[in-house]
């Protein structure tokens, strides 16, 4: 295994370079000062996003762009209707990423270095990894750490999170119920993401782990209109994508069970 | 339980604010412009260190630091004799940290913004959680998110971490080496904590659950001289203090085991 990615092989030397950016979770002062000088420095900026927006991603850098950048946003092909798990999903997904790959790569040979943005931690769940998997054998590739949405949402509200010999489990809700249930039982710490319509099921989960009055909801943190509450008081009426649920672990912290 | 971090009493109001800064896995670049504000305009800096050194958080800082702003070293009690588990050694700690405490009470209640450093992310194992607990319920607290030294280690390293459905489990080496081998066993990707002389019983419990071959070992991430390699590859010696392992999920990768 090489894990020498900083000094590229001659071939690679007169390529572009792909840098995969992460932009932290919403609030644009969470970008780092080397995402910022990224971005400033790239000849192109490429961001994913859906028919008709100009993705997340992009509105948190918006003010770093220097005019005459060239942007090039990488459509998600339409998918409301689609089984996720079927093979139509996962093959139509393939081809994409095989086409925002093959599109970057001509930038990449012309030169240019191209700035990959990721909302949150590029490596961290993140669709540029399939980008990453695609190029970093052929063309110089570096990745700029972002901060992570579960930091960006347990610092906003001020939730100590993991302690001394905690265990941190992150579990996506989109596992089945009693996967949850067993894994929420079982660890110290979690955090879930990937709530959504999965908020019914991570709910009871939680109930039948014994935890759900310690766990809090978090929609669009440090975002604009970003806000957190008590699971319990949850209405459960279906969550955005950017919502994800806190369980604090550290259950001998001196103050007992409040968290704020 | 009150999430309501942002708005402090009315008793609150006229004192300082004590802000819990994290500055990111060592590079100077990873602060975001937040934390950089924020030091910027503190008016005391404090930070943990041990007697006879500045402390990592405050070299990383460095630059940033205005003229004439006061600094305040908090510095651990020696322990490098003590058991660790034993009740002297807690015992020392709870009064260290109740002092640090009173210590920042007297400028808050003079009215003066105190930042406090922690490495890394604040509320994610890190010593600010405890200054956190004792104040933030008597004086406006404010958290301040940084990138955490598994993002910096794999960023640095370019390995996809967790993607899709994988369960993320971050483990303290400190753990038994038992509960290690059977919690590496059933997780998709690890991040293991806290190796240092631990780093032989961790080699164990991963070469036990069947992950040493895919396993990355990572010293002082993106610090000067930091570097990464294959665990199987590390002679056994000591590791210091700043080094983490990093386990991949995503077996179902299109490139297969290789990461970078
Ligand atoms: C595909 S994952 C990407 C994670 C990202 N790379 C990171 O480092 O956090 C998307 C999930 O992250 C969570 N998420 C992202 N931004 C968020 C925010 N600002 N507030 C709450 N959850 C967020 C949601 O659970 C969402 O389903
Ligand atoms: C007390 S924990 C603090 C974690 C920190 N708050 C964070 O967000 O990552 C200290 C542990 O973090 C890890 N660590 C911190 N900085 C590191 C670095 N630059 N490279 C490798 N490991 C690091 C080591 O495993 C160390 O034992």
């Amino acid at each position: 295994m090489s894990v020498a990615m900083f000094e590229p092989e001659p071939s690679k030397a007169s390529k572009g370079k792909m840098i995969g950016v992460g932009t932290g979770p919403g609030d644009p002062e969470l970008l780092t000062l080397k995402a910022v000088r990224t971005i400033e420095n790239a000849d192109v900026v490429a961001f994913f996003c859906k028919k008709g927006s100009t993705g997340n991603g992009r509105g948190i850098v918006e003010n770093f762009i220097r005019p005459g950048t060239l942007e090039m946003p990488l459509v998600y092909p339409v998918t409301v209707e689609s089984d996720k798990n079927g093979d139509d999903y996962r093959g139509a997904i393939a081809n994409f990423f095989d086409q925002c790959a093959s599109d970057i790569a001509v930038h990449l040979d012309a030169g240019r270095n191209v700035a990959v943005l990721s909302e949150g931690d590029p490596l961290f769940y993140g669709s540029y990894m399939h980008l990453h998997l695609r190029l970093a054998p052929s063309y110089p590739a570096e990745v700029v750490a972002g901060i992570t949405a579960m930091s960006g949402c347990w610092s906003m509200t001020g939730l100590p999170l993991v302690q001394g010999d905690d265990i941190l489990s992150v579990l996506p809700g989109t596992l089945a119920e009693e996967t949850l249930t067993e894994r929420l039982s079982g660890t110290d710490g979690a955090v879930i993401m990937k709530v959504g319509r999965n908020l019914p099921k991570i709910r009871r989960a939680l109930e039948r782990a014994g935890k759900l009055q310690s766990a809090l909801y978090v929609e669009r943190g440090t975002m604009e209109n970003g806000h957190a509450m008590s699971l319990v008081e949850h209405d459960g009426s279906p969550a955005p994508y950017f919502s994800l649920v806190l369980v604090p672990g550290w259950k001998d912290r001196p103050s007992g069970g409040d968290a704020a």
